[in-house]
């Protein structure tokens, strides 16, 4: 069932999580939840993965029909599985990795009482963990990801017209990230995080505050999908921040640029500059070893000295967070925040993201995907960084 | 918090889920959910939903900040609760409806081990059987979305051309939809139910089998998104089957029309008569009170009688279903399978979609969206249902 050039990729996390399982004495990990089951097996499919802390992983497939592979067996209930394990030899766990953090109270429970392990130990954590740091596929399709999310914004411009809403721009940039080749899905942790293909916010829809964990917010078209642009017409004077997905892979980019119609307010310069400057302070300092509480409180520092506290990651709410790990779902691990305990390590992918919104013109600022090497950072998203004006 | 021209609307909903909780001697039911929150509240927020068996719903808020009501509270971790219920006056729940099929197993121990009730009936079962029976504001927003549908629908000739590709007709269609008032937002009940906007199927990736529950597959274009169209080129004696979200509104219409590259095969008109002749039959008999597995039973004749069982909603893989309730979700409750128990009843809206897949041609077949009134089926979606020829 594996694709040949995703196998040595596969053995790579497999051996992970296997060196994993053995240094907390667990029998086996049991994953079925999408973005688990697409990085174990390279697809998604209706059924579990079961990756034992020794030998071969095995598949059992609900659906779809038609999936080859020596170690394929199809169930119809997971119920069948105990008798399944007896019969390949493959002992039953007693220590089982479940997916705590993804699975329903009311799955979880029902595979609790199918295998009846002593403990279970939480896979959501685990593979959280296991995927902060990129393997060489993955960083590849980041790097074609970020290629087509910067095509697409430098196609942006040619879709302004004065008098259009936010959400008019954001649908014809919606196209032409579907052409460019935008997947289209936006997969994120958390049941409460719904997003549709990124943000557009302009004017002082910028200020308003959203229900949702993303660094700044705006009201959407509908109470259903409080988030982002609300119609508000791109008037003179106004930033639009462009924070669409970098979806063009399973491996997401994050990338924001802001645009503007004619000029903005010497302020609204200002705090961009601003932005600018933490993102290059911390690609300054930045590499294995440094904490990311380290580099929020740095962007902090720098947004306190120019007087812009008021401005930082929102006016009436503000995300008390500058930046985020980036993967198959868009709110990976390490978080930036202020007291996070988390260092960077090689081979991490974060989104830095240090923006202000600015009463009246909208929000500013940068965000960019830095690949954590040996040596620091590499700006994974290349793409113009001053505010292109329409 | 609650805007007035929904008040009423959320009024009924309230009585309803109070009757239910009354009959089964529950004190009170948590919802954290995004669509129940919705349902309960008419907007999506961070935090619960706490109505008691008897009296006014509170609402304990998370995000976003500026809620204004009487009986908000701000709060940081649900922790915090337990002290607020006091302060209110309200009883602590020993019988909590929580949400089973939709908390991770973390979030509903947390709330289990905060309230500590004697008994957590399951309040995923109670507003899914609840959210079957709509509401006449609801109706109202299923006739807006229905509109927008057929709207879109009419315009999709135009965006055809010779040598285009499945997906990237598709990505026309999506730019209509969203000029034309789509929110964006796709929702399914099901962690593993992924879809963007809609399937559009031509040629043979209609035959591929899909992990999802979906009436019929399609490839994708990306192993970590298997449904759907996958860069088919669009050929003469190729239908198109379009069956994009009706998502004008939060309440979801399903409808679905098929086009075709010149003339089909009369094996596929043919099979296109049979789903419509299973749909003028259906209309024919149901009414509150039918039973759903009648339903089914009724297309799998018709379609025997047919010779056509070999096409029957797929062919390596064939679903077992003709229809299922739309909604703030597009799989609500009823489903019509082969051995539902379930009964239509009045104020109910199901989609009924039953579809044939014809090798070296593609899928066709009808989607409509009813309400089940005293008198029968109203078909909610309105637009040309025969073959429309590019």
């Amino acid at each position: 069932m594996i694709q040949n050039n995703l196998l040595n990729d596969l053995c790579i996390k497999w051996a992970c999580m296997q060196h994993e399982m053995q240094q907390m004495d667990a029998d086996g990990c049991l994953l079925t939840i999408n973005v688990n089951l697409y990085y174990t097996t390279g697809r998604v499919f209706n059924g579990y993965f079961y990756l034992p802390s020794e030998g071969e992983p095995y598949f059992f497939v609900k659906r779809p029909n038609g999936f080859e592979g020596n170690q394929v067996f199809y169930i119809r209930k997971p119920e069948q599985m105990p008798e399944l394990f007896t019969e390949i030899g493959l002992k039953l766990p007693k220590k089982l990795l479940l997916e705590a953090d993804e699975l329903t109270y009311s799955e979880y429970v029902r595979i609790q009482s199918i295998f009846k392990p002593k403990e279970t130990p939480n896979a959501t954590a685990l593979m959280r963990k296991l995927r902060r740091i990129k393997t060489p596929f993955e960083i590849e399709q980041f790097r074609i990801s970020a290629q087509q999310h910067a095509k697409t914004y430098a196609e942006i411009p040619s879709c302004f017209r004065m008098g259009m809403t936010d959400v008019q721009l954001q649908i014809e940039i919606e196209r032409l990230m579907r052409l460019n080749g935008s997947l289209g899905m936006f997969r994120a942790f958390g049941a409460n995080m719904d997003l549709f293909m990124g943000s557009l916010l302009a004017g002082d829809n910028a200020e308003e505050p959203s229900p949702f964990d993303y660094a700044l917010g705006g009201n959407g078209i509908d109470t259903s999908c409080p988030l982002g642009a609300n119609g508000t017409v791109l008037k003179k004077g106004f930033s639009i921040m462009v924070d669409m997905a970098g979806n063009y892979t399973p491996y997401m980019t994050d990338m924001t640029r802001v645009y503007s119609v004619g000029k903005l307010t010497d302020l609204a310069y200002r705090a961009h500059q601003a932005s600018l400057t933490i993102q290059n302070e911390i690609e300054n300092i930045a590499r294995p070893g440094t904490s990311c509480a380290e580099l929020y409180n740095l962007a902090l520092q720098i947004t306190e000295a120019e007087g812009l506290g008021q401005y930082f990651m929102g006016t009436k709410q503000q995300a008390k967070f500058i930046g985020h790990g980036v993967g198959l779902q868009i709110n990976e691990l390490p978080v930036l925040t202020p007291r996070s305990k988390e260092l960077l390590e090689t081979n991490m992918i974060f989104a830095l993201e240090p923006k202000y919104v600015i009463p009246g013109v909208g929000a500013v600022g940068i965000e960019n995907s830095f690949l954590v090497t040996e040596n620091g950072l590499e700006k994974i998203t290349q793409f113009e960084e001053e505010i292109i004006e329409f």
